[in-house]
């Protein structure tokens, strides 16, 4: 039995998210998994390092599956491009030690949100960024987005995931915000995210910098560990998971 | 009667293209003309500075057209980017004199081509280039592509379009070639384009520098005026009108 680590790209918008679902949508996970089994010829189970909403965007999602096989791993990475749907691309696929697990072993996770602030969208970039044309006071967001950055209970901006009950404490050691022309690019790195905690920043964060909630509203809301005085979350399509460092 | 021109944004890939076909089939034009007709009560006739063809993309196509109208510009351009759909995009509308034709006083125009150029392909970038993993001698490239500036017959490099007669010559005043990462991106100005000419010349190009055809190809292939002797067409997806000049 030998280990595999994949990375992988994908389009999430025309996908119901990364993982497997009952109702038997069109899911990332689902796609990969089938063409696994198929060069396998048997059931192939693979695990992300952790789900990515429906319309979300990965550039290095990393996830693993076990098999016995003597398949040299670039012949395994061209096998599963040649047969996955143009929306998904392995970047990489390596042997791992036997016990290496995708999700566990996560240390940190890199995502990056694009936002484009001008009064009119586009259409080139309209899958890849969230369109927000009110004016962004950028250094605001900057100075507020700091009281983000460290070890703090994010409950605030945790929607409620009714598979999973863990507490909010996590670790943010990176939160940039980047003007590139017309976009704003924020990166978030953290030792693991909450429920749609990415896009509840985002969506806050967009609300405080264009006026809506008051400065020094971030500091407040997350000290008052309640979801409900936070901003709305930011749409699917901006957010993409960039790195898994392990 | 006032005359508007419009600078418009589109992802070509779920068009068949720039121009209205008796088929009624999905074109920018179409979609264009349908909500002008909408937001003045009568039939509106848009004029592009040209045709893009089927999965070719623009980020500032030119149109005009005329109306008797008191609508001040700007709320032209929100009433058409409210109705029209996402993949199209005005990003602005200005009066004009009475006698401008997007097409006809066209001066020159800015055509980009992007490539991938790497082993595997790309899943978020699909839509928006042409995948070449052969290795791609980027410094033969250049040096073919000097021959195709200047004033010369492009006969070689132009399918022929029985919706038109005219003359091959034209002036291609710059060829970039740049790489951009994994990209390699040409920007390719002209005083006109022939029928696929730009997917023409970089389909050959490609092949000239994967060693398809040996160095000096490109010289002996413009001399023939032969369409036969070239390379075939680079696909659409790659394609974008960047710029037109009046």
């Amino acid at each position: 039995m030998r280990t595999f680590k994949l990375t992988i790209e994908y389009d999430g918008t025309d996908f119901n998210g990364w993982q497997v679902q009952t109702n038997a949508k069109r899911t990332v996970q689902g796609e990969i998994e089938a063409v696994l089994s198929k060069i396998f010829k048997k059931r192939v189970v693979l695990i992300g390092s952790g789900r990515t909403d429906r319309g979300v965007h990965a550039r290095g999602q990393v996830a693993h599956f076990r098999a016995v096989t003597d398949m040299p791993c670039d012949e395994i990475q061209r096998a599963l491009n040649f047969n996955l749907p143009s929306d998904i691309v392995i970047l990489k696929s390596e042997e791992v030690g036997k016990d290496f697990h995708a999700q566990m072993d996560a240390k940190w996770k890199t995502y990056s949100y694009t936002i484009l602030n001008r009064p009119y969208r586009s259409a080139l970039e309209r899958r890849y960024c969230c369109f927000f044309p009110k004016k962004i006071n950028l250094s605001l967001m900057k100075k507020e987005a700091k009281e983000l950055v460290g070890r703090c209970d994010f409950k605030t901006f945790a929607n409620v995931d009714p598979s999973r009950t863990c507490d909010a404490i996590r670790t943010i050691r990176r939160l940039d915000i980047k003007k590139k022309g017309p976009y704003v690019v924020l990166t978030i790195e953290a030792n693991g995210f909450l429920y749609k905690m990415v896009r509840n920043i985002v969506g806050t964060l967009l609300e405080v910098a264009s006026g809506r909630f008051p400065p020094g509203s971030i500091k407040k809301m997350l000290n008052s560990r309640d979801r409900r005085v936070a901003g709305v979350a930011a749409p699917p399509q901006g957010l993409c998971l960039e790195e898994v460092f392990y």
